[in-house]
């Protein structure tokens, strides 16, 4: 009998996290819930339930860990403390300015229920975090970068699509070579927005819409574009599905310190790239679950973050195991 | 008043550990204690002292962690389950093989003293074997490799100083871009030793030395040298001493893994590279003393890995500002 999991919200994110628990051995979904008509669901795991979100108030689901895979602007910051109380529950909640405000609400309402909650798991936040924090707790003189994409960025693809006239769009968010060159050649240059990334926008436009002002309109829309240099082409619908119908996402949090004296220069690179980033994310949900599952067996309550949470309580394997193998 | 640090050996990582401390400001390098004459060392910290080996023996000596900077051969099986019965103690062990036997001998000798031990601190093992871990727990269908280099490996260039004719050497682990891009690639590829790294050897051959024999017996060479493309280049005393004086190192863990029904790949790479293989080195361990002070210090006692401690750990910044600026 593996962890039993329970996914609330079945978008991308939600069945990212079902196909990742699907390939855990030690895991099993029991139960999809939703706020939609559950009868209208169909999801991928022969065997789970589809359920109303109401089903979780009564706080006598039989899952061992709740993954909420909801938005972060409206629906997180008021389910997170809610269902911490009840369950042990993970989210990816990543809006950076407002995570100390969340963390406080998540982790009064766990520490009151028992339970163990995760908060602004992924990837960014997440796995570009650990390697941002390991980097500067090992070269104090240093500097961070984090560059993202190429990959689509859903909120700038949504921004275009609220633009009157788009049928739909797809942006791709592209670091500059020559300011990752910069960076990875250890010379601490100081970067506009502008100069690490570019947006790439294909849109499809209504028939009969007046493209230039389309394409202005996306180029001048404040803190989505205004500040980046932006292309706009246009494009057939059948080609939008043709050749941007994936998710692919990625990046790299770059690292330059000096040690001694500060002549020897050393730089550190993370990097993803990701085909899907919706079951890559998915699937960093799915290692944590085991550890949340676990830090609350051994009585840790409360809110963390992965900052909070050893290497080792991510891992199916032992620590004899993981020692003899992967040390 | 911060951590107070004592070093154990004042060798190429003695004195880089000494670097990463001078520049962390919560910790402060009381002594280096070594086997030689104290009288005869010289150490770049005014105010700390140099100490006889011996003065350890008390366990009375007013550190808060000792980092052990021996050999894994001989040095440190012996050493570390030693001290660690009388302080808190970190090692950078090395010998893949041998972990579970060291790990156990420390535990045991730690636990009894209720002392805090780290084993197999630095890069490989070290920030590497975390990279293994964090992608294994993420993707569980995929594969990692881990390269090293271009670096100078200081056991393959001692076991060319052996050879009879040789007055120095320097020998440089290079992995072989092609192997790199078909890892990159995600095909999975099986590599031989032979096609993931080549070995650049330059030796300073004694005047009148068989030039032909040296090379031969260095290509020969089984475990060090006989797997691998190996390159033989004589150079002189002043050559070695202008162009091969540094100790440059890094190199890459590469995973490659898929989600869903494996149609999705994923690229995850941590790479590495280092002006200085000791003074990185040392530094790792540094914020991981940050770490052994603050378990100890908590009552978690007993031998630990990387893999056992919570990246939060080894920052001196508190959870609050790790969550407000580098989640």
């Amino acid at each position: 009998m593996g962890t039993k999991v329970g996914i609330l919200g079945y978008g991308n994110l939600g069945r990212g996290v079902e196909a990742a628990v699907n390939i855990n051995e030690d895991q099993e979904l029991t139960a999809v819930y939703t706020r939609r008509d559950p009868g209208s669901l169909t999801i991928n795991t022969p065997g789970a339930e589809v359920k109303s979100i109401a089903e979780l108030d009564t706080g006598k689901e039989d899952i061992d860990v709740l993954v909420i895979c909801g938005g972060s602007a409206t629906d997180l910051p008021e389910m997170t403390p809610k269902y911490a109380a009840l369950y042990n529950v993970i989210d990816s909640f990543d809006t950076h300015a407002n995570i100390p405000v969340h963390f406080a609400n998540t982790d009064k309402a766990a520490l009151n229920g028992k339970k163990t909650a995760l908060i602004s798991c992924g990837w960014d936040p997440g796995m570009f975090s650990l390697n941002r924090v390991y980097a500067h707790s090992v070269l104090p003189n240093g500097k961070d970068y984090t560059f993202w994409g190429r990959g689509v960025s859903q909120g700038h693809s949504d921004a275009i699509r609220r633009i009157d006239g788009v049928k739909d769009a797809r942006q791709y968010t592209v670091p500059i070579e020559e300011a990752l060159n910069k960076v990875r050649s250890g010379s601490n240059p100081e970067l506009s927005t502008r100069e690490k990334h570019l947006r790439e926008c294909f849109v499809v436009a209504e028939e009969g819409a007046d493209k230039e002002r389309i394409e202005n309109e996306i180029k001048t829309m404040p803190n989505y574009f205004a500040d980046y240099d932006t292309t706009v082409t246009f494009i057939s619908e059948e080609e939008l599905k043709r050749d941007h119908a994936g998710l692919p996402h990625g990046g790299s949090v770059i690292y330059t310190g000096t040690t001694g004296d500060g002549t020897n220069k050393h730089v550190i690179e993370y990097s993803l790239k990701l085909d899907s980033n919706p079951e890559f994310t998915g699937s960093v949900l799915a290692a944590y679950i085991r550890a949340v599952d676990r830090l609350n067996k051994e009585g840790s309550y409360g809110c963390k973050t992965v900052l909070d949470i050893a290497p080792a309580y991510l891992s199916p394997l032992s620590g004899e195991e993981l020692r003899a193998h992967l040390l």
